[in-house]
């Protein structure tokens, strides 16, 4: 059983290495971090305990199917940390059998073998600003056992030493496709036009901090395309 | 001898499959083709005539290490149309030699042997709104000569007519990467912050329209991440 707190869409992924890809998402709860500025802290501080599912994979499958019809054909599992979860790999087996493209999103503190299974691995260690620290040696199997696949690093940057620390791992792994991520430090901001502006500017400060450094070369730096369109709304 | 408008960057490469790699821009003089919302105008219509610059291969990459020092590894070149130029193969073995990425966009009105040396191609046909009309059978040739190459489709939308163009070379082409992008409508819009909630909305209703329609499943939509940033500037 997979506990589940969110399945909604179709709509675009807003990050990383599929950016815009229209997919239906899939979101577990529990998480074994506790980031300051986690935009997904209802997966993990008890607020949303009540809206948990124990779902089997044919119920998520079920659920996926009335949420979108036959218009999609990728689901991205997020969390929380679904790398928790060692019931993933059944859901992973039933959407192959489907025809179902799968991309998931973990910070790379647990491994799990069906880690092998997914189409777009997105592995985002967490940068200082979140107060957590990093398992390296963890991060170096996980992306050892998984190469070959499509798998990219993602980090996240709400300052300085984000940026200082996104280059070290930048540089333990240079080979590992890198993805710098505008940090939403507005989570409140309710005015979707004011938020629009701030992320704009965090955005470009995010450029000309990477486009003059000879570190970075082989990187790509995106904001959330989702909170562009949505700003902080859930569920889209 | 190359017919080159702008040299500039580092910065990001705003749309498409690379969206957000860091990369120098390379823009061509010259375009077959007259599209009604062409933001590259100047390089056709006579208006930059003055600072087209004939440059041989070597010079190009000179003027990108003045402009990029150290800090690049992928150029990007665009148009006007690269494609009616013989020499850019040239310009390609120089940058496989310096170790430098390379992508470019054109329509797909000509084809040239140096397609296969881009690393990431960018083949756009203009939909309806732009006026032109499209050579199926030449995109056709294109994309069975670079068959087994990073080649992507993009095709721009300003409206349903779009759309539905769209939807029939996807349908034509369906196992090449689909990319749909918001057209920019409002290119003499100074005011950055109205054009940016302009644009954000636009997006929206392009997702709104592709994301309940089974027939655009494996798509990818998304805006043009540098006029978030820089709204209708140049050279940037
Ligand atoms: S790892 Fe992700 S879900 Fe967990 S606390 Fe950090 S941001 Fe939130
Ligand atoms: S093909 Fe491109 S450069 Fe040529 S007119 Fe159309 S938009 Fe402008």
């Amino acid at each position: 059983m997979i506990p589940v707190l969110e399945i909604f869409g179709p709509t675009v992924q807003g990050e990383g290495a599929v950016i815009g890809r229209k997919t239906m998402f899939v979101r577990t709860a529990g998480c074994d971090y506790r980031c300051s500025w986690c935009d997904s802290a209802f997966t993990w501080d008890g607020s949303a305990k009540e809206d948990i599912r124990k779902m089997t994979p044919e119920e998520i499958y079920q659920t996926l199917l009335e949420a979108g019809g036959d218009t999609f054909d990728h689901v991205t599992i997020s969390g929380g940390n679904p790398a928790l979860l060692a019931g993933i790999g059944e859901l992973l087996a039933l959407f192959k059998e489907k025809g179902i493209e799968s991309a998931l999103e973990t910070q790379g503190s647990k491994y799990q073998p069906w880690f092998k299974f997914i189409d777009e691995l997105t592995i985002s260690p967490k940068p200082p600003s979140s107060g957590m620290d990093t398992d390296v040696d963890k991060l170096s199997f996980i992306l050892n056992e998984t190469k070959g696949q499509s798998v990219s690093l993602k980090v996240v940057i709400f300052n300085e030493e984000d940026l200082a620390y996104a280059k070290s791992i930048h540089q333990r792994f240079p080979d590992v496709p890198f993805y710098l991520q505008v940090g939403n430090d507005e989570l409140d901001e309710k005015d979707d036009s004011r938020l629009l502006g701030h992320l704009a500017r965090k955005y470009e400060w995010l450029i000309d901090r990477v486009m003059p450094d000879p570190e970075f070369k082989r990187v790509r730096v995106l904001p959330q395309l989702h909170t562009f369109v949505w700003g902080n709304k859930k569920g889209v």
